[in-house]
């Protein structure tokens, strides 16, 4: 008869934050071996945070990381933690290749008895790990409680072969794997089936632990698992949140004790939250305690700072209306009345006066003067940033920033673009979903996603509304020339997403799009927007550079290139 | 007997722009015929330039590429050039891997008589090779008038073993390598020994042809050449500029006939030229007729603009002098001086009124006032940049951007910032050469590097001054408040550099830079300096990110990290 109880450690690391880390490590190490856990596994490169780039490649910081194991695995064993078995990652080093390591370790009584190094090196989309890291190639097995436990980490198990393949011929009861893996719609479903094929493959249950938390432009959605060697989920922890969950091994059962199982969220609830979760660890992870963003009366500075409320508490957003002469007032009203509903400081800063004094001097016709607008706003929008030391936000959706619907230095101001992966449609099912939720009783800050520990919760005014319903339901306008609307430079946002979406996500080239069923005018139209605005970033690639959430595949591109589709 | 003339092709290929390298492939290829050569050989990757990126994932780019390598075979037959045996890079794909591999052709009498794909795939410092390529595993040997030759592709020779070890037991009478190796000071020489250890390898001639120009934060220098078997140089063709120089393969003679050995460059000319370069082929390249900046006094400004004027003549060149209250008459009055002696377009256009207007409504202190002044300056730039068409630059040198001595959106504003990796004393030193070379009768446009070919070239003034020997050795000061000197906020400039040096370029951390011995008060000051510079630009990654050359290492690094030297 063999026993373990295994617990699943889910938690948010700072990349280069050795100490927080190693900190958080004791503290669920501790937690786990209270509620009589034999072994607590952590996600990838726990001790270093990850992705950790070329700090990889700083001697000085792989010395901290081995400092840090080193007396991590004595200090759990100094704290009466010594017999539980301790699994992290971290940053190895191979003397032969002269290159870092991405590392497994299992520490227990004081030292560690484990080392495992990833041997399948992710260099693909968001990943660039063969730049920094050598391939491990040794699989070791690990005997406790009479249970065989194999490792493995991440990429590990998304290709055939390799170390699976060796586990599964050596023989094990179980394959626990450390994970990093970020965030994208509909993963949850890859991963799980992902799961099911390797523990198939190695006949014995899969742990999955995954990193959750913001880092950059990455959302790691957490969402750790167990599955069983026919592919029954045991255990699902929750996304978005950090967690520490248990299952129990017993070869005396017939199958293995269930666990709890985290319900799956609503897609437009997960999305939001996964973008709530990249803002709140940017500004958290950097030291900012509020943000400031220009709120037009637009759905997009709207949702942004809806989302912003929910990370940081709506009393540390600070909204600034900064109307011209071309500003309904309507947008001016609504405005107001969004900073009201979610409890966000508010000024208003007129720009015609200062766009006439440059226009005196300059005299600016057509789009340099609509551009000069924009940038009169964004001088305004960082001096709140400078002078109130919060982080300055750019509300630009997909859509627009797809098809340069966007000022440089204007609009696209700011150190983090909370929805610059979410199109246009999708922004406008989010604000409505965010709206259903505050009906339902979830107000400012009281999601199920945790914004900041210090922030004041805020409910849903007596109406039920957060978002003022004439910002989702008014035709959108950039309001930079008299009667502007969205419309006369664009296809409708119906239809263009539609397109975006195969164009962008689905790499279609115009004879893919054509047998898509989208007609010539319409592909033709936008495939032209896309283009050139693709030039446009290339000779001013200085647009926020970090999103929320890498949706879809990112592509390392020339700026000097001639090529076109 | 055997006889083999050979012509070193090292052009300016443009990444993407297939049908114009392809054309540029013809007219080498025709001259070389014309010249007697029995072989031409371009730059690695000549018919999709160099370096691609993700642009190799896209199917119809390589598809693009196939049938122009496909074609340029026939159409150099049709046009009486079949026997010439013409050695091109392009993008080619490995079937089982999935993947695009980095690839040479041997094209002759209208088809590909050899393939040969890149073995060794750099993925670091500039290099992604890893991330879009599968490495190549054959060698083949092309006999041509009773000599063997042996291909390789960069890389492949900067490694032990692989191509050039197997090569050498194969036997070859000379090695014909195709390369894009991107300029770093000091690299021609480390090149020449890299060859002479692989000549002596093989037993045979080392032919290297390098690419040349500007691409993206890139520049290629070119100075292709041979060297022999002993380790003799046989042919170095110029830097900086497109070249056929041709070497004469005769085993009747006890030694290889010397070709043309250009001189070497002095080295603040050699840098000069690369900054003028990069300039050059990202305005050509993308599509630019002139750069607008502003034009403060100081040193930095004063060369952007006299490099401009070397690329794209002053006539192009749009300067505008910004001053305000702080601006000293000197100030203004060497804006001008410059100006008139490059023979730029000059403007004035005063930022007290707006300055004004903005601070009678935000009432600004400390420095988001002094940021306010820069942004108000980058307002008026970008406002220049979209009424006239013209690429707006950025002016930033090395040594103040390393210490955050600069405004986001204000001066960092620019698609492009020729002098951003040289150090303010290099700043200096090339400002001091490139009078000492008009004084010498080298006026604007009248460099060994070619500008535009309509740019008007313009005499030296009387004096023999191009740039003010003002700008050169006043004390550099940013002007955003009464008296105000860069000395106030960092080292002096001397020392600065040099500790700069050691710790940017070399990653000498505290214990380092103190055992160079430096004082502990001015390693201090500089670290915190570098640290807070790093962690505001990881907050508003937005500087300009495109420079003329990637001198020293280029560093992938998180943006959020709290890991501290």
């Amino acid at each position: 008869m063999s026993f373990l109880r295994l617990a699943l450690a889910q938690i948010d690391t700072c990349v280069g934050n050795i100490d927080s880390n190693v900190e958080k490590v004791v503290k669920y190490a501790t937690c786990a071996a209270n509620n009589g856990a034999n072994m607590v596994v952590f996600p990838e490169m726990t001790l270093t945070g990850y992705p950790i780039e070329d700090l990889a490649l700083r001697r000085t910081f792989r010395a901290s990381a081995q400092k840090a194991a080193d007396s991590l695995a004595k200090k759990l064993a100094e704290e009466g933690l010594g017999e539980l078995y301790v699994v992290v990652g971290t940053v190895g080093f191979d003397e032969s290749a002269g290159k870092p390591r991405n590392r497994l370790l299992v520490l227990h009584e004081g030292e560690s008895v484990l080392k495992y190094d990833k041997h399948f090196l992710p260099n693909y989309g968001v990943f660039d790990e063969f730049r920094i890291f050598s391939s491990g190639n040794k699989c070791e097995i690990l005997q406790i409680n009479n249970m065989r436990l194999g490792f493995a980490i991440c990429e590990d198990i998304w290709q055939d072969g390799g170390p699976v393949a060796r586990l599964a011929e050596l023989g094990i009861d179980a394959l626990v794997t450390l994970n990093g893996s970020p965030y994208e719609e509909g993963k949850t479903h890859v991963r799980l089936n992902l799961a099911k094929k390797r523990a198939a493959e190695v006949h014995a249950p899969v742990v999955y632990v995954n990193q959750v938390g913001g880092q950059d432009d990455l959302v790691f959605d957490g969402g750790s698992f167990v599955v069983d060697a026919d592919g029954t989920l045991l255990e699902r922890s929750p996304m978005f949140a950090e967690d520490l969950s248990f299952i129990d091994f017993d070869t005396s059962l017939s199958s293995q004790k269930s666990s709890s199982i985290a319900p799956k969220l609503d897609s437009d609830e997960e999305v939001y939250s996964a973008c709530v979760l990249g803002l709140r660890d940017y500004m958290r992870k950097n030291g900012f305690k509020g943000v400031c963003l220009g709120l037009s009366g637009g759905i997009d500075s709207a949702l942004v700072a809806t989302m912003a409320a929910d990370a940081c508490g709506g009393e540390n957003v600070h909204g600034i209306s900064m109307p011209s002469m071309y500003s309904s007032d309507g947008s001016k009203d609504d405005a107001c009345d969004l900073a009201n509903r979610i409890g966000a400081c508010y000024d208003v800063q007129p720009i015609e006066p200062l766009f006439k004094a440059f226009q005196s001097q300059l005299s600016l016709q057509g789009v340099a003067a609509e551009n000069l607008q924009a940038r009169v706003r964004g001088v305004i929008v960082m001096a709140y940033s400078n002078s109130l030391g919060v982080l300055a936000l750019a509300t630009g959706n997909k859509s627009e920033l797809a098809c340069g619907y966007s000022t440089i230095y204007g609009d696209a101001v700011g150190g983090y673009a909370p929805i610059k992966d979410l199109l246009k449609t999708r922004v406008w099912a989010l604000s409505r979903w965010r709206n259903r939720a505050a009906k339902a009783g979830v107000g400012v800050g009281m999601l199920k996603i945790v914004g900041f520990e210090d922030a004041k919760k805020k409910d849903t005014p007596k109406d039920g509304i957060l978002i003022p319903v004439n910002s989702i339901v008014k035709p959108p306008s950039a309001e930079l020339r008299p009667g502007q609307k969205d419309s006369d430079s664009l296809p409708e946002y119906e239809l263009l997403d539609r397109v975006l979406q195969a164009h962008i996500e689905h790499a279609h080239g115009r004879a893919d799009l054509l047998a898509d069923g989208f007609d010539s005018h319409t592909v033709d139209t936008v495939m032209r927007l896309v283009d050139r605005a693709e030039w446009k970033r290339r000779q001013y690639p200085l647009g926020p550079k970090v999103s929320a959430i890498a949706f879809g595949r990112d592509r390392r591109m020339p700026v000097t290139t001639a090529f076109r589709e």
